[in-house]
């Protein structure tokens, strides 16, 4: 039995509050269950340097948990002066994932910074990150498209992102914190609308999983993903 | 005319949501307008190290803005690995102002930290995160006295700041961001419920003003404050 | 009564030595009673980068006490490897309190830095350093406007700083470190030659005080001001 | 066809240089082709504070990439300040795929850590740090079983790891830097020697894939890792 | 000809006024024409962790330029975040010459830290800071004996230190920065009162030197610490 | 007798690897008995900003320690966030020494860096980095010559360094650790082939020597170094 109840193919509630701020081209508040993200999408009209030249944009993630989103008050990342290689991480990971679905030619030369701000945590901060920053990503674009900033749509698909776990034994899905915290092996799954994987990572310390728990996570990945590309499009309708 | 229209002694919306995170002690989002603040309150059973063996506690604040509260996205000071003397300045600030009202010794040997994030940000995020910061402390208080930690309160009155200005050549209070940052001159007032004053910061840079300039923006403070404090009591209730 | 035996409006003895160090374009040595603080004018052909192309110059302030000039040993800031919120918190104000009294236009576009490090420490050394940073600024004007580099005095007034403060439930002028350590409330006035108010930053940790004593405060720090104008304008005759 | 001219399923020449420093209790110089990669285990009779007091050990790994390891020259992370996201993110790696061997009650209250620093990198450093850390490791607790200071084995099994990929459309086992950089997709595997998964790291930028590309790379993987497995317990004899 | 019209044995003039600061247990500010350092000796009753239990104390010194003290304005190590390596290495250089004639055995568990501080720079910093030091040491050790902290003097002789050079072919005594900026090579000794070396660092950058010229640089020293030895003999009486 | 058995004037056995990694311009591993250093030298297309337009290339030393290339493990300068004094001092070493024999005018606008990373170590790393970079740079200008990127060879000679010490009251050649770690005194000699002083470093903390001491500590790095300079043509023949 879960801690909450559910079933092991049952995802937490979902809702979604987009233009949660007013200043960002794109924002949304992305819930699951009490997990809460702020995700805002900036635009700038600058790119790394790097990529200068090229006529191609950038698309980035950053990903920072509140002092006191978490049972116990960590101190800020700021007053140590460095980010931790969690954080890192963490946005490494939301970068890429938008990008998997991001044509940067058609971009042009800008760079989209997807900020996600975890405002309360209970498990599964970097999936639900990465699944409202694909949100505040469309909006904004959608501003661009519709400014004549932008002729054709950058974005070639939706991306979504899920935690799966192996939980006293059953693979479940949508791992909340108690579960999170003591669950034999955990999974997070980046999934592309249609059926494609992104980005697997799936980590066991101490215990160890073989090819069929690891295929039985992905599927349950594929349902809660499902469920999310339709809240995605519902919320940028 | 102020640009917002309104009259120069009229205070923004001040809305307040209590318990908008469920693991700190206390908690509230606080809106001046547009300019919005989560502040939480942390109790920890550990006090700084020149503190111990003196059987009192201590109150601090801290303070951040997300990287995309603002008109322009900000990087983090996470990733530039350090704070910013503004922000360092704003959190001795809070810490000093939330001490204002609190007896240490009854606080007893732990510490409350009175974390204030700035959501969106249109002026005046340093008196908002204050007056927030009240709240959240006075719920973790509260909290403390119904479980029996805390025999007395240590919460000896109710403190609020406001900012007020010259703009256009006439004091005006409750500066929003398009007054913020065009005023000739901008004063914070962080005052104690019942009339006294716990810290003033008049700036001038460029202008200045006179003894009558001072006296009168902080008579428009002090009705700001008494706004304020009449919300906070409600809130806390 | 004070333990230095001063009346409640007298002020320490100030000297002042101009020409302290040969390479600055302005130094003196000021000293408040036991407090002594280096200041320099260095000018540089160059602006910070967000003034570029806008015909204007800089006016900007650093901060340091040598790690022996308090009673107890420091450790240097260049070896923990950042500035405090204190020092952070100082170098904005001598920054700050010398603008009021530049014309940036008339500087045309160039930098003036004015470093204030502390050789002995004993209460007002940031007052003291504004008060002692304003002769260095005129020394260096005046070696501008010899050469032929500015046309017109982009000095528009004298600054000056003092800090009041209510010590034993009287208010004192000039506080020493004895006194500034148990006071129950203290402010810094900056204020400009003929009667504006350039900054207050008052201060109450634990105490407060009413609109009355704060203007009895403000009254003080106006004598002590007339006091430093007079030396200011002697030193650099 | 692969540049190197090697089949889709063929590892590049493995050699294994045990003992190569003299100083570490356990090391080894590990050659994947042209990727060599230093591996040091270093015992220490003292665990982190977050430990103590459970009776157990802790194993934990280091990366660094020597600033000639590439064909152009990268500045050191030391005279730069901090380890980018990239090293932190391989660090935790290599300490998590270690810990998945090891039973920390059976090594006891100390800590060893491996180093693994790269001195020539041609793709896939990573996997042969993990593959190499393996032996430093098994290298080490000989020492500590055959001093007495361990009684049991806390080496669980035996852990590698290798890179897979989809270069030109084809599924290509242990990945070399010309691969590597133009890979549709590529995967890090950690595999458990008797089939059992440590860790997958299947990351798409750009391009993705389906679960049956997954599976195949992971095919691929027990091919490579199986061959690890041999050459490590040869070097261990 | 020098720069100065010095013959090229003769030092510049050296004043010592002692007592510089008050709060320190030893301080002086010692002149070696225009170059002026502020030191000041710190006993604190702590010593290195390192040190711990074995019943000795430690002599360390730290080394800083005020940022006005040469000719044109550096940025201040506290701002930039970290210690040059020239500082670095300074630092230790006055740490080792100050040790190399104390009896840590007899000072006991107690530390004393030696800051230089350079008010004004005209060459030759490093070697007026260990000169000035050992002043500031000698007070300090003298107030412990008479407070009788300390039975037997821990200070076992006199350490000085000149910079000796080749400038315009002609070895030379007490470089000035003129000289110090185009001299072909450039040495530092610390000499200890009755003959022998404490350390030579003998530098030539694009020039080079002879066993005979090492030698005439370091008779040269002998002159020049003979003169500084009976500086600080009378300064400290 | 010293610990290894040595005669007083005997070398450790030199063994020098040319060409250890593959993407460096020159490299070579090179031992003095245990102590083994890695050195690599990198050519870049570019200057430092203070040499641009001057027609002149830089020539520049990094020095750094494998964690665990010592008895026991240190951690590493890139996880402390700083490189040590130490290792700043040797770079700075590495750097003066190596263009103590480059004409930078004949380099050219470009610069080498000259990498030295201790495997192993086992005493006198600083000067086994230097002899080593020599080569490592002989190696890498041969290439710019071949390639007809420069027509006058820039090296002017060869440089090699040794330490020296006075061990158990006896003046010894090329100290090991066990040497190092309970020498009286000791000192690093930078020499020219055909008989010119680079640098010497004598140090001596605690015991101290004499103007004679000093020259026999000379003479036998003479002796070393003429050993070096034969090895090291006939690795760069």
């Amino acid at each position: 039995m879960r801690p909450s109840g559910r079933a092991p193919d049952e995802m937490r509630a979902i809702t979604i509050e987009t233009g949660f701020t007013k200043h960002a081209e794109g924002s949304c508040l992305i819930s699951f269950g009490d997990t809460r993200v702020l995700c805002t999408a900036s635009i700038e009209e600058r790119i790394p340097p790097w990529l200068r030249g090229k006529g191609e944009g950038w698309v980035t993630g950053e990903y920072s948990m509140l002092p006191r989103s978490t049972h116990t008050r960590s101190s800020r990342e700021a007053a140590r002066g460095k980010q931790s290689g969690r954080t890192q991480e963490i946005q490494r990971l939301i970068g890429r994932s938008l990008r998997a679905v991001v044509d940067l030619k058609k971009l042009g030369e800008r760079q989209i910074t997807l900020d996600c701000d975890v405002i309360q945590a209970d498990g599964g901060t970097r999936t639900a990150s990465i699944s409202g920053a694909w949100i505040a990503l469309r909006l904004a674009v959608n501003g661009l498209m519709k400014g004549g900033d932008i002729k054709e749509d950058p974005i070639t698909g939706q991306v979504a992102a899920i935690s799966c776990g192996i939980y006293n034994g059953t693979p479940v899905l949508d791992l909340d914190y108690p579960e999170d915290s003591s669950a034999e092996a955990d999974a997070n799954f980046v999934l592309i609308e249609g059926g494609q994987i992104a980005e697997v990572q799936a980590t066991a310390e101490g215990a160890t999983y073989d090819e069929e728990g690891l295929l039985r996570l992905l599927r349950l990945a594929r349902i809660g993903c499902d469920d999310i590309f339709a809240k995605q499009l519902e919320a940028t309708k």
